[in-house]
């Protein structure tokens, strides 16, 4: 973390080993809850390993698109997500006429880590990265980074209500429901489910972030050890 | 990067192997220009290796006590850099009457890596992390990351002339030339001397970053292959 800043090879590299580290404790699915990785590294998961590997990015778009009325699509993530050009290419594959706007948005997983999510800085910082997007008519905005939903409150109240906002948590959880019975992968288990959480850093802050963005009481966060 | 936000533990990791590719490249002495770094890893890189390693927080204490009027001192710092107590520890054991405030400012690296240095967020955002310090009469701002001397004219308009602003980054040089000399380490060869810039990864955005804070011309920057 973070990977947003992080170049494309590195981001590569980590997702792989993050990747290889869930296999090696059995998982049967991996979802990259992350957008920047993603953008960088599904294709290559997906060539590496045999269990599905799903994304958040066409899960991001396919909710996009749900709504056909859309003309004037803003996209907002960290640098390396906005510079993939990820999220503008599947849109304007499957939407040749669509009106697309990047914008490249580096401060706010910082203030969102710094909880300031209803601070009249991140107020000032969401304007100014917005106004482009808006002047230009913007009818929706995609939240292309998993730090973003805990936003919402504040930037519904920015865009007034005039902008549909696009958060691809949701649809990415039935994406993977719905994957996983189509490949007969779901639990047979009866019992609780259990959460394990691995982290390959533990600073003071971790768990404190952790249960922040997981709303949900879970065990001890533990470290992964990666290969390098 | 950034050191600010991670564990101990991995601060040391890096600034170990950090060090270890630069006495690859044959170097004299090592400067550990990050007050993070500095605060958690310069024992050990001093027990390890054998050149000297001068560190950020001996000078910018020093730089801080050369005025012995100072009463109140307050240090702006990430979140590892102050949650080490380096400075205070430091500070305190030098002046034991000396009043310490010390405040972790997370945001104050992102917004200078995204440039904002004179913008009204970041205005707001240092008027917030700095009202519990002025409330309580500082009369001395340390500013305890290498970042932060980028914020000073922004610094100077909201602290109105009235608290002294430590930047250890003189005293630093200062210190490595005097140590250089002691040691009789410094150079003899006649010509230009040169400078060769190396990053663990290379981002778009690194090059840019690196010529703003070192305000100077120098080759394509390198990349630097680590242990892991």
């Amino acid at each position: 973390m973070p990977y947003g800043s992080k170049s494309p090879d590195t981001i590569r590299k980590f997702s792989v080993e993050d990747t290889q580290f869930l296999l090696s404790k059995g998982v049967k699915a991996v979802v990259v809850a992350c957008n920047t990785a993603t953008a960088h590294a599904l294709p290559q998961l997906r060539q590496m390993f045999r269990v599905p590997v799903v994304g958040v990015l066409e899960p991001g778009v396919e909710a996009t698109l749900a709504d056909p009325a859309c003309q004037r699509v803003g996209i907002i993530g960290t640098a390396g997500t906005i510079k993939s050009h990820a999220y503008q290419h599947e849109l304007a594959m499957r939407r040749p006429d669509l009106q697309i706007y990047a914008e490249a948005t580096p401060l706010l997983v910082p203030l969102v880590e710094e909880d300031w999510i209803d601070h009249p800085a991140t107020k000032m910082v969401l304007r100014e990265y917005l106004k482009p997007m808006l002047d230009k008519g913007m009818d929706t905005l995609v939240l292309g980074c998993t730090h973003y939903p805990l936003l919402k409150p504040l930037l519904k109240r920015i865009l007034n209500n005039k902008v549909r906002m696009v958060d691809s948590a949701l649809t990415c959880a039935e994406h993977v429901k719905r994957m996983l019975a189509e490949q007969g992968l779901e639990r047979t288990a009866k019992g609780k489910p259990k959460l394990e959480v691995y982290l390959t850093d533990l600073s003071e802050h971790s768990e404190e972030l952790a249960k922040r963005f997981l709303h949900t009481e879970f065990g001890k966060v533990q470290r992964a050890s990666l290969a390098s």
